[in-house]
């Protein structure tokens, strides 16, 4: 009745659409630190006996073994990775084994683990931007005087350094860094204790759990604690403007490698290539990095959607908080240390990056600066002048820099030889020296900032 | 430098997020065949010798058998499927194996071969679309004649059948059953020949091929061919529809099932229990079900923002157009088999339903109808004379069947006896003879309507 | 206590969450269409007596005059258009107006009028499809023959024709036409006569007015006419697909335009300049067509979300469908006739493209074919000697074309002077003639198929 | 050619697209803000005469007052709110209107524009949210002892307060504000004074410009500083976020409502009814919050496909960053000032909900610690002994706390009479005294936090 795939037997499609071990036995390491945590407190609380509490810390280090040396039978029958490190448990030592659930129910504990696994995925987000940060810092700082066209609508607009576009990108990701922490700070809250939604009558010490675990301090609010799951959405959320950031510098990659710009390659080991074009090399890693913004995006949308207009406390359509999750942050991860391959390995063609800054009379706003400041024209006759010395420029088939002087003069009689100061890529690079500028000592003085605070 | 999960060497890195087998040897099936299709073409046309042809087509049997007996060397090393295929091959027959790849490109092979795992996930949601609304039936039958509160704002509105609210949720899978019905049509011409983008200048028939994979016709341009994704877009746009119809059903089937409804029950083997409340039945399966609507959602998301903005022709972007399809289809699968078995297995408790039916007045409409197709009313009036009916009902305790008709004359001298036929819930159902209304010969037709059409 | 936008008053927040008059007021003339509609209807089957009829149609005459002479007083304290209209019709002509209510409800009005909209703006998309569609074919059959590289991963793969590059996207365009066509015919029943949920219990009659307003039939469930917004998901959907095609061909002009590609440009009175640069072309409406798809996937997703998990039948949230498909539809017209006054004014620079298309060892594919169809060489072969005739040309600074016979022969003995009829791009694309392929006769054929067609 | 809506002339469609003011006049007050801290710190640092910048600052206020007034000429010929403020301002004051633009670009004056906006709507929305905290925190104080149904699965599970389930959201909406001050704090820096983007040559103090306009210093990079909309999209993300936590209460105060729980009703003016149904309150405020979820989320999903894969430095995809914005905002503002007057005007049904969470066996859970704790049964034969006890009381058709002693004996010789004190609701709900349980000493201390910290 039900085509291939499934039996027609509702057990079996129960059994199908249930059970999570496959995914979530990624949470071992955070459920076994739980369960470590609530034993000890549970014993010094004199919940349990420390002979039971021994026993049981003493089958949760087998079973760390176990899993760490893959002998540990993990089994579908017993749903989720809680069921199967308490079976487990069971096999292991018995009877003790139950007294580890008192005082705690698996609403609980799914709540600690997955939120300890994401405040380690926010930490590695973080360590992997620096890492990413610390990349572009070292380009920055050899290609801060080096020239190339700054683009609005990808036409050339102003030149400016490769070390200041660089630069742009470790603000970026200085910021998404920023994000991960604080979601981090946030989501720093134990739900251990909240038992199944209302809190226990055991008297258990919350405070000691949290701390154990590295939590700031309980949740407050025990419905709260078992039902919501804010702190994996606004990581998501973290992780989804992250790799927006990527996918525009994967992009300018892309971009820059095409043989049409040829601003730069990447080495053999970072691309792939073709048997019969040997000298063909594809950016797919790039590619790639541009691509996950896809899924990482969908992973947020699929998470809110799971959690739109659910009444508390926990319902079972919580377990699909975990694939979205676990899939975004696996991309984000091959997302950074691909793009930090990348940038460390980037070879930049300064030269051709170099004569098209020039380009495209790219110092035409210089020319009109030029006129402001030094002839005090007003802005709108400034425009007008630049304007026809393009123009002229451009029917002469010579930049602005090689119009000659007399040309200049036709057009506005104030015009000196001194404006020709201005009107190279490198003296327009040169003297944009405002806070933030492209100057290369305004982008060495940034980077001197950055290397002070990472 | 990167951090735990991967090595420092950017020939690991490019390989960790280049690798695609693990998720596209799904695709097996369809490579064979695409090859198969391919060699019988190339022999037939002259392009490769029968004999090489033949290896080819040996060395492919041979493929499938260690694919399905579980001993083939699926390798990393080789990428993806198409790749390990071709190193398998020419491990098995040698020279003649890079004969397949004459007049073909993995550009073509890759389209092909997710062009016809779409095709067929599309087929199969059509075929468990129509057993869900087959158990539905069969349901809306038996139930055409019970009474259910029909619901506005969740708010008692007026009385209908249970058979004809099952009825809505036909109509809804008939719908979702075309569309993809539609984009399998749409989508059913062969990208095969296109080769890397630009078509081939060998003398290849694209009409065999197409014919041999049980493809309308071959695509007319060789740059659309290796490009689009849209077939799988639209598949994944009418997954998302069919998921939110899902949820809506699982919606309430979670509210039918909470005590204070009351509604109707699932079996132990569809729900989950607890140890120490053995009456409580979760319904896991429904709230899942309405829960995969956010994977659905995220996955067409996911695939659309990839596909955003990527110039011709092909991009490796394009690569990670699988992991949404397949999960996406996944969910769905589950979701539509273990709906029909929910369906199949609800058992409504038919007393409480129809007491609720006629509750809260439901048949107020009813009587203001009367009053204007009995008495000529103005509309205005009868809303007036309705409402005022209701208060003093609600005043008196009774429902408005029970309001004396000396009550009623109160209000408007012309009412008699006759019109409390209009005012139980029952009468109120009957009474809805429009076409496509709540009155159970109505539903009965309607539901004699779709077992002509499935 | 709610800060400044709001009142504290209850009612006027109620009043301000609740009015939807400034965004439904688009549906005036679907309202009274459909109004005509059922006072026919009504009065055919007696149900108003005709000298109400008529009163009714003619105020509803008199409303379309007012509103189309823009003195309809819309007053926010009706709410929605269904009930400004309502309004407006009382005080025009008295109490027939309230007739016009019998067997209808606001649940089926809205219905009713929302497909109405959404039915026009599909059958508008497809007619913008076909304009654009004819803008590609002219501009494809112009440049039938001319020479630009086809890329893969932005990198040059082999040539292409620009013809048969436009004619990509007329197959693009012509699948989208086919969705907004498809999701039509599925939307293409009537919902009036489902009146609040459950049908009527007067004697209407919804084939008459199904028929009356261009559907196809009235639907079979009154439940579910009032509660799906599936056709504007579908219509969503479309849109989105749609607007994904129209990003890449803008993506494209803007790369195309990038003084590094300098492949096109559009004239001044498509693109934006600057007055300081006056050669200075923005392609500002090829970008805003690629950023319209932000809107238009966003609107899905909201609308997606809105219906998630609802339970029949209708519900307030529905209220929130309207803004997103207006949004969506407005954005999807206006990239629409942009991208068609780009596709007819794009100016290419053939003369560069075919320059590009040459470039890059571009034929290196046709080499290696040349030397397995000629001299039968294996591929793995044929493919190690087009290597290192490309390494060899690479060294010499030359193009394969220009690589001398004892060059090539030194790698393959075998090889002719008649190899050379196949390394240019010129010959490359022509020998192409697969079905589908670049060579022009191809893609003139295929510029006739859709002749036919359109 | 094109259809109805456009003219077929370039410029007319090029004017259609590209033209913003109906979107961004909304910033006149942030245009004007930025306008005049640039013209200050022109005038102190020379760039521009003393007398130049008050006619400037005249022209402002000027304009401000036009605006303020609705008298000012809002232009579509002037594109955008910068083009027509400033050719507002060359007609009021001339020549010198021209001074204000040195050192500026319109890509600076955009992004602080929109900046400080998104700024003001993240003050706006924490102040929102600190009210409807406010609202929360009485009404939670008020029922801090009154019990309901905890529901898991929305099947009850333990007793809770309503205190406690309100203070719930008190700590969700205390996340949501963090989240948007965090987002404040992050964005807080002035991009003006970046220019077109790349700096300016002028000796411009962006310090003094940052500090006027409440910067707490300026961007460090010209490029980043235009190119970047990560500050709108982290807003957007915590507005979503938000809205998910408005659906769950929203989706509550719906069922709370429905007859069939009968937990809560609404005053009149925050619901609406029906003329013939006076008794009918539909939720109508509650069903529009939880569908804002949808227009939010996919205004996220907007502004992020936007943003995909743009290179630096301005594109005019990015004028399409505007409208999700407001859009989300909007519906943010509302949802949460609708929230709050439901917040504050719900009139719980304490009788009912208490009767509700003393039934189903909803303290199963407390027998089962009781007899853990006191008898110091193993964990898996306590659930044993209270799944037999349901079971039996199930049969007799009585509650846990009406179940005779020798019942309970029969299944556990040590029960005591002393098992009869955690047996009631109340009992239950007053034993989890742990941090953050539903014990109303707990809720109370929680509400003392917060009462506290707001």
């Amino acid at each position: 009745m039900w085509g291939g795939r499934f039996s027609s037997r509702p057990a079996e499609i129960m059994q199908a659409i249930n059970v999570s071990i496959g995914v979530d036995q990624r949470l071992w390491r955070q459920d076994l630190a739980g369960s470590r945590a609530h034993c000890r407190m549970l014993a010094k609380q004199g919940i349990v006996q420390s002979a039971d509490a021994e026993a049981i810390l003493g089958g949760l280090d087998a079973i760390e073994s176990e899993i760490e040396a893959g002998t540990f039978p993990f089994r579908d029958q017993f749903e989720d990775i809680h069921m199967n490190v308490e079976a487990r448990l069971n096999e292991l030592i018995g009877e003790p084994s139950g007294r580890l659930h008192t005082a705690r129910s698996r609403n609980d504990q799914v709540a600690v683990d997955f939120r300890l696994w994401v405040r380690d995925a926010c930490d590695r987000s973080v360590a992997q931007l620096k890492a990413l940060q610390a990349a572009l810092l070292a380009r920055a700082e050899q290609h801060a005087g080096d020239l190339m066209p700054g683009f609005t609508h990808l036409q050339t607009a102003q030149p400016v350094t490769l070390g200041h576009h660089l630069m742009a990108y470790v603000e970026m990701f200085g910021r998404d860094a920023g994000r991960f922490a604080d979601a981090r700070a946030r989501m720093n809250e134990s739900p251990l204790g909240a038992a199944a939604l209302a809190g226990s009558p055991f008297p258990i010490d919350r405070q000691m759990t949290a701390a154990e675990l590295g939590f700031d301090r309980p949740m407050a609010n025990s419905l709260d604690a078992v039902s919501d799951r804010d702190f994996a959405l606004e990581s998501l959320a973290a992780a989804s403007i992250t790799a927006g950031h990527l996918s525009r510098l994967a992009e300018e990659i892309v971009i820059w490698m095409t043989p049409m710009f040829g601003f730069a390659s990447l080495p053999d080991d970072l691309t792939t290539g073709s048997s019969i074009m040997p000298q063909k090399r594809n950016p797919d890693a790039a590619e790639l990095v541009r691509a996950k913004t896809g899924r990482i995006m969908g992973s947020l949308v699929a998470l809110s959607t799971v959690m739109k207009g659910l009444p508390l406390a926990y319902s079972k359509d919580m377990q699909e908080d975990k694939p979205p999750v676990f899939e975004a942050f696996d991309a984000l991860d091959l997302a950074l240390v691909a793009m930090t391959a990348m940038v460390s390995a980037l070879q930049p063609n300064t030269e051709r990056m170099a004569q098209a800054a020039g380009a495209g009379f790219s110092t035409a706003t210089d020319l009109a600066d030029w006129l402001v400041r030094e002839l005090n024209l007003p802005f709108r006759k400034a425009h007008h002048v630049t304007g026809a010395a393009v123009k002229r420029a451009e029917g002469l088939g010579v930049d602005l820099a090689q119009l000659p002087l007399e040309e200049m003069q036709k057009l506005e009689p104030g015009i000196t030889e001194a404006v020709y100061k201005v009107l190279t890529a490198q003296a327009s690079c040169e003297s944009r020296q405002s806070y933030g500028g492209t100057a290369p000592e305004q982008v060495r003085a940034r980077i001197a900032d950055w290397r002070a605070r990472l």
